[in-house]
């Protein structure tokens, strides 16, 4: 966290950036957060971020804590004041404070809105510009994976189980099929060129970094598939990548220790990458 | 929440019980709860809860905040400030406060630990003493539901559910079986006088209150059957009831609208209810 976070109303120094041990994003996870990238001081895709902030309080009826125009003011402040150049702007909203109980609060009790900003080497990541090493775990998680919640205990796990594999991003599975990364959408090439991920459902959730690049996607005339994978034919593909605000696009190079192609970043993803962050910076 | 509340070292007026916005309890839900509760000032079974969260804490890997007897120390001085008679103990640990990333973090960050009590009528509750309504609603959770912890977001939603409904808990359903309940443990009296409740798995959370119950059961020398049961059979049931720390044992006569044997508390579940109570009461 930077400098000066966003609490409730206040724009606060990080170190009294509080909530009240009552927050039901403490007590029940039971709250929303998006992630928007930060490159040369501006917001990556965060119409696409905001949307769907909207949709998931909407999918758990928590009420918007701000209107969409506040909660933009108050990103490019915290960019401002921060003075952050490249990293990204983090948002959670909770159903707010109120007496422990399972049951929504009275209606007068006010969602809570916190945000800060973390500064963070994105485009030139070694795990991005080098490639993911990935290691695939069960998907522990409940059925409304569209929701982006706070509940992430699974991924945590998931991902904590990858980082003492010496590996960058877990690939959760499904039985044999591949669900997403930990934190990111997965994607495959396949032998006839063609870009495989899996459509949008509750299975998944809906990546707001994967939407931006389809569109870049299509524009270039590659092919691209919305179906779900097997872990066999990823590690069989040409070529392996995710996307997520901030890994942005980067090449998987190598699954449970098997290299994907010749375990170097493939063109596609490399040319895929290479057009994300370029349309970034022009944006 | 009553008037002084403990977090992390400190005995604080409630109205500043406060974690960093950085506590992974907040920002991934990376946490684990208990909930004893207290009855003549006294708690009850709270051995087993303090052994439940031992056991959830080592399944996540997060350290113990205090030795067990501190914290029994910290329980008992919660009682006596806030003056409680009847309610319940709260305990809250997470993986501590560290800048936002999925993997864990240093190991020289410190697990939270905040711990409050609430008021509330336990022997005297209406529901308890007149039987809950009960409406089911899809299992939503992920595959480790022996873990206690504060990825609640499903129960939540459950539990909305059927209190909109003029319900007083959520049975959870996966498939045509029930798992258990929002946030207690599910049973049926079979026509021929057996007691039926799921045996211990990574489906349900291992109730404290159901293997206290399980001991009266035994001593009374009522048959007790340990296997899943289904909607159907349970809305056939002579009797239903639930346990959990806080609703003790209670009858349930409804289930989806649908009255359970005459719609009024059972004989069997009233008396477990009145020997709970009276173990807790001389305990």
């Amino acid at each position: 966290m930077q400098k000066i976070a966003y609490v409730n109303g206040s724009f606060v120094p990080g170190e009294q950036a509080m909530v009240p041990v009552t927050d039901r994003g403490f007590l029940f996870g039971d709250g929303i957060y998006e992630v928007t990238s930060v490159i040369d001081g501006r917001m990556v895709d965060n119409e696409l971020h905001l949307a769907r902030l909207q949709r998931s309080l909407g999918e758990i009826r928590i009420a918007m804590p701000a209107p969409l125009e506040r909660i933009r003011e108050i990103q490019h402040e915290l960019i401002r004041v921060n003075d952050l150049s490249e990293g990204m702007v983090y948002i959670q909203v909770t159903r707010g404070a109120a007496e422990r109980d399972f049951v929504f609060p009275a209606a007068d009790v006010a969602p809570s809105l916190v945000m800060f900003t973390q500064q963070k080497n994105l485009v030139g990541a070694p795990s991005g510009v080098k490639g993911l090493k990935v290691m695939t775990f069960p998907d522990l998680r409940w059925t409304r994976r569209d929701i982006k919640s706070v509940n992430l205990l699974a991924q945590v796990i998931a991902k904590q189980a990858a980082a003492e594999a010496g590996c960058n991003e877990a690939w959760m599975l499904d039985g044999e099929m591949v669900t997403e990364g930990g934190s990111s959408t997965a994607y495959i090439l396949t032998a006839n060129d063609t870009i495989v991920t899996r459509p949008r459902s509750t299975m998944t959730l809906s990546g707001c970094t994967c939407a931006a690049l389809q569109t870049l996607i299509v524009e270039r005339g590659l092919k691209l598939e919305e179906r779900p994978f097997s872990l066999a034919e990823a590690k069989a593909a040409k070529e392996a990548f995710a996307t997520s605000a901030t890994t942005l696009v980067a090449a998987v190079v190598e699954i449970d220790g098997e290299a994907i192609g010749d375990g170097k970043p493939g063109p596609v993803a490399t040319e895929l990458r290479r057009l994300y962050v370029e349309r970034a910076r022009a944006s």
